[in-house]
Order: C-alpha cells, then sequence, then structure tokens
C-alpha cells in the first residue's frame, strides 16, 4: 500500500481571490463536486471576509447550503477574525482556516492589526470554539509570509518557531504554513518545517505553497522528505494574494498529484478528470494566468496511480 | 565559503538545435561570451552532427575559432559519432560530449543505431582519446533517456547502472545522466543517481534534466541531496530533442542559479545578467518558447548570492 498525501484543492478560495471576473455561484458549485468527483477528499471552499473587501466570497452562505452535497470531503473555510468565525459556524462549516501574519507589513496590509493583535484575534476563536458544547469545530491556523514577505522582506524563521508554538498550545488543531509570496527555497523548507513538525506534536501540519518563483513543487517535495504529508493546492495553478504585491499562482493540483503519485505515493487523485475540469474553469473565468505543465505536456506513457 | 555548485550552459547547444530559425554565428559568439561575463565557468558551444541533420550547427567550427576568447571557461561540443569526436578535435575542442540513447527505440530514433552499437562506437571515440598523444581530450558520455522515453516507455534503471558501469570502466571522464524527456522525479532521481555517483568512483556525474513536467527544479534539489554538484542549465529553459517527440525545454539557467545560490550554494552565476543576455536572445530567435520564474517575478527582495 502507497503511503497517503494529501491535497486540499484551495482554487476556490486562494484561486479566485484576485480573478478579475465574478464567478457564478453555480460554477464554484460545480467546481466543488467535481473536485470531490476527481478523488481530492479536502477543500477549502470559500472565504468569510468581508464582502466588502473581496466580493469574489459574497455567496459564501449560498455556497455553504451545498456542504451536504460534498459529502466525504472535508469542506473548510478561510477565516479573517472573530467575526468571519461566527459566520462559518452558523453558515454550518465544521472546518475552519484562520490566517494570521509573521510578517508585520503584511499583517497590517492584509487585516489592518500587528501580528500580536492577529494572535488575540486566534484565542477568541479559540475560546469560540470552546463555547461549542456538542458541536464539531476545527480549527486550523495559518502562518502567512512564514518564507518571507515582499513588502518587509525578511521574516525571522525564530518568529515563525515562536507563533508556531503559541498557537499550536493555544488549541489549534492543525498548522498551516505558508510561503505567500513564494519566496522559499527546499533547504529553507527543511530548516523550518523540521522544527515545526516537532512543535506541532501530532497536529497536522499543511504545506501552502506558492510557485511565484519556480520552486513550487522542489518546496513540497523537501517537505516530504521532512514528513509532511499535507498540501494545499490550486486547480490550474490560480492565485495570489490581493494584500501581498507580486503574488501570484498556488502550487498546481494536477502537477503536485502527478509528481507525488510518480514518487510512489497514494493521493486519489483522478489528474485526468482535474484536466477536463480545468478547461471549463479556464471557460468560466476567463483571462486569467493558467500554469501547469501536464495541461501542456500530458501524462508520461509510463505514469501509473497507486491510488 | 558556500559549496560550489558548477551550472553548465547548453542553450547553445540542446537550446537552440530544435529553433525555428538559424542564429547568426555572431550572436552565438556573443551569447557564449556573455554567458562568460556573467560568471558560468562551462558551457556546451556547439554539436558536431552532419549539419545535413541539423543546419543549427553548420557553423560549429567557425564557432571553435572563439575559443581562445573563452578563457577560464569550459567549453565542449557534442559528437555524435567518431566522426563528430574527430572534427571537433581537428576544430580545436579539448572537451567532447558524446551521447548515447538508454533506450533502443530513442537510439535507433537519433543515431540510427542500437544501444549497444553506440556503445561500440564509444569504444572507439575512447582509442580516439588515447591516440591523443600529449594532447588533452576530456570525454563526458551522456547517457540519454535515462529516466523513461516518449518512444519506449519504460526504461529499466538496472540498464541505465549496467550501460553507466561499462561507460565509467571503458574510459569515460564524466557521466552525463540526462532525462531527455522530462520523465523523471525527485524519487526517481535519487534512486539512481545515488548508485551512479559511486559507479562514477570520483569522475564527474552531471545531471542533465528537462521541465517538460514542471519537475526540473525539484529533480535538481533531490539530486542536490544525493551529492550532484554540477548541472546541464539552458538560458531562458529553450530546448528539446528533434528525435524525442514531445521534449520541451532544459531546466533554466536563471532559476537554478536563482534556486541553488539561495539554497546557500555558490554557482558564481550573475543573475541580472542572465536576465539582460535572455532580453537579447529572445530579440534574435524570435518566435521560440522561454520559461523562467524569475525572468517573470522577479528576485526575492531578500536575495543574495554566495558567490
Amino acid at each position: 500500500m502507497a503511503e497517503q498525501i494529501t491535497l486540499r484543492e484551495v482554487g476556490l478560495r486562494d484561486g479566485i481571490q484576485m480573478a478579475k471576473s465574478f464567478l457564478a455561484t453555480d460554477h464554484k458549485v460545480d467546481w466543488a463536486l467535481r473536485i470531490q468527483a476527481a478523488g481530492l477528499r479536502e477543500i477549502e471552499l470559500t472565504s468569510f471576509v468581508p464582502p466588502k473587501i473581496v466580493p469574489q466570497f459574497s455567496d459564501a452562505d449560498e455556497l455553504a447550503k451545498n456542504l451536504p452535497q460534498l459529502n466525504g470531503v472535508v469542506a473548510s473555510a478561510l477565516v479573517p477574525n472573530l467575526k468571519g468565525a461566527e459566520r462559518a459556524l452558523a453558515a454550518g462549516f465544521t472546518h475552519i482556516n484562520y490566517v494570521l501574519s509573521i510578517s508585520e507589513l503584511h499583517s497590517q496590509s492584509n487585516v489592518r492589526r500587528s501580528t500580536g493583535e492577529a494572535i488575540e484575534e486566534f484565542k477568541r476563536i479559540v475560546a469560540l470554539k470552546a463555547s461549542q458544547a456538542g458541536r464539531q469545530m476545527v480549527l486550523g491556523v495559518g502562518l502567512a509570509t512564514s518564507f518571507g514577505c515582499t513588502l518587509q522582506g525578511f521574516v525571522d524563521p525564530e518568529r515563525v518557531l515562536e507563533v508556531a508554538r503559541l498557537i499550536a498550545e493555544g488549541g489549534a488543531d492543525e498548522l498551516i504554513v505558508a510561503d505567500t509570496v513564494g519566496y522559499g527555497n527546499p533547504a529553507q523548507v527543511k530548516a523550518l518545517l523540521q522544527p515545526i513538525m516537532e512543535i506541532a506534536a501530532g497536529r497536522r501540519v499543511i504545506c501552502h505553497f506558492h510557485d511565484t518563483r519556480g520552486l513550487g513543487l522542489a518546496n513540497v517535495a523537501a517537505a516530504v522528505d521532512v514528513g509532511v504529508r499535507v498540501f494545499d493546492t490550486s486547480l490550474a495553478g490560480l492565485g495570489g494574494c490581493p494584500f501581498a504585491p507580486g503574488a501570484t499562482g498556488n502550487i498546481n493540483t494536477e502537477d503536485t498529484a502527478f509528481m507525488l503519485e510518480s514518487m510512489g505515493f497514494s493521493t486519489g487523485v483522478d489528474i485526468p478528470a482535474l484536466l477536463a475540469l480545468r478547461h471549463d474553469v479556464e471557460k468560466w473565468l476567463g483571462d486569467e494566468r493558467y500554469t501547469g505543465a501536464i495541461a501542456r505536456a500530458g501524462l508520461p506513457k509510463t505514469f501509473k496511480t497507486n491510488s
């Protein structure tokens, strides 16, 4: 039996948050259901940021009505603050991802808070979780700009570890380590993820990489080497952060699945089904930056899945 | 002191062998001199294939006249057979790369010989080397399709190791392990290169990767992990084999240098100088497939070379 690696599809959240056009809710639902049909077992479905800030997510409540259809899939929502967490819970989400930035400048730009203030908000979300008597709430916490920041430049890895420790001990169920702007390299990934795996102490650690500077898949392979088994990926490599200048595409779901299956891991992903979905997404969204080597070159003759 | 990794620029050989237009000899010379000025210490300058087969290399003798200007740079030439090796020596090259294919179908398609016949030709080139009394001749031998083949599909790694052993013991000075069609993955790279490093027994081992399916840099990082310290790269990611259907770009020189410098290695490469050269190459060559994340996204704010 091949060892499993989980891909969390973030195309419907990170992938479209900077898209030029609003993607119709029906298309979003179709996208999510076809991700489910393609064998992925996790999806970040939407974001509870204020619709005034990112109109793309103004249909978050509407989308949540489709959660029952997504049986067998862990569907999560991103939240920028306590209010977002309350909205997500009210809409029916059981899995919530709260993101804070290690870079003070990115934190200010993204949520107009210092990192310290964002940690205080995290504690309020943990309290919200504690108050959910008998209701499930799984809390993932993202550490944005963990590998550097286009605004601030250098981000101190000691500060990343310090915040990771605070978050893990403070009640996060999962740690999401994010290279928001594609500054990370394989050596840095190993150096940072090794201690974070220890800090996580059995909690899930998820890597969220962007391929802005071409090192996305090299960084995945490096993270796999130090034991990471969950990755955020985006169909067609869509994505980018509106508050991090120069941030472009997430790592590509199809290519990541191809690499990991080729390496002998099982992702459960039906790559041809993703390529067909991608074709439709390109029609729906129109002019965006779509990436991906498999979509261009095709799978090798020798390719076999382990799923 | 940072550990050194050597990049061999193969843009003037692999990079342009499928180009639609003939690149003027003056531009080729300019390219080579600017590679030298950008700090690269090795270049594959041309190929001694019959000009009827690849007209792009009909100026190989003319180019060789510029070897004295390339002082400080190891300039090599590709040869497909004994006759090519004789021509390269006569033209003044001291470093010769002979390529044979592990895949029988690619071997037939590329040079109309079986792999066994290509090994016999290798022996004749070794005899030529032995006859060069007092003259330097360094012989690199490339093992094409070592990770699979678009014509044949599966390539047996045991056969790769068998040929590597024959070649190393038979008189090759350097082993060039090539993923001609971009089928390799990081796990496969480690599994194959580890025994090849042993077989090489101190001879230089060079990895020649193509980024056809997006895993080029992940494969470089994997090869670095098992001790490989020399890589073939191509400016702007140009490249592809005319006799391997679907083969596209070599790994990109600028991006590879960026990754390795970020990881703490020293390549000696001046990346901005390469980006300026690339700009001119695009003007000279016109409509080709140019790749590269650094050319698009720029270097990180935090980037520092170790050179």
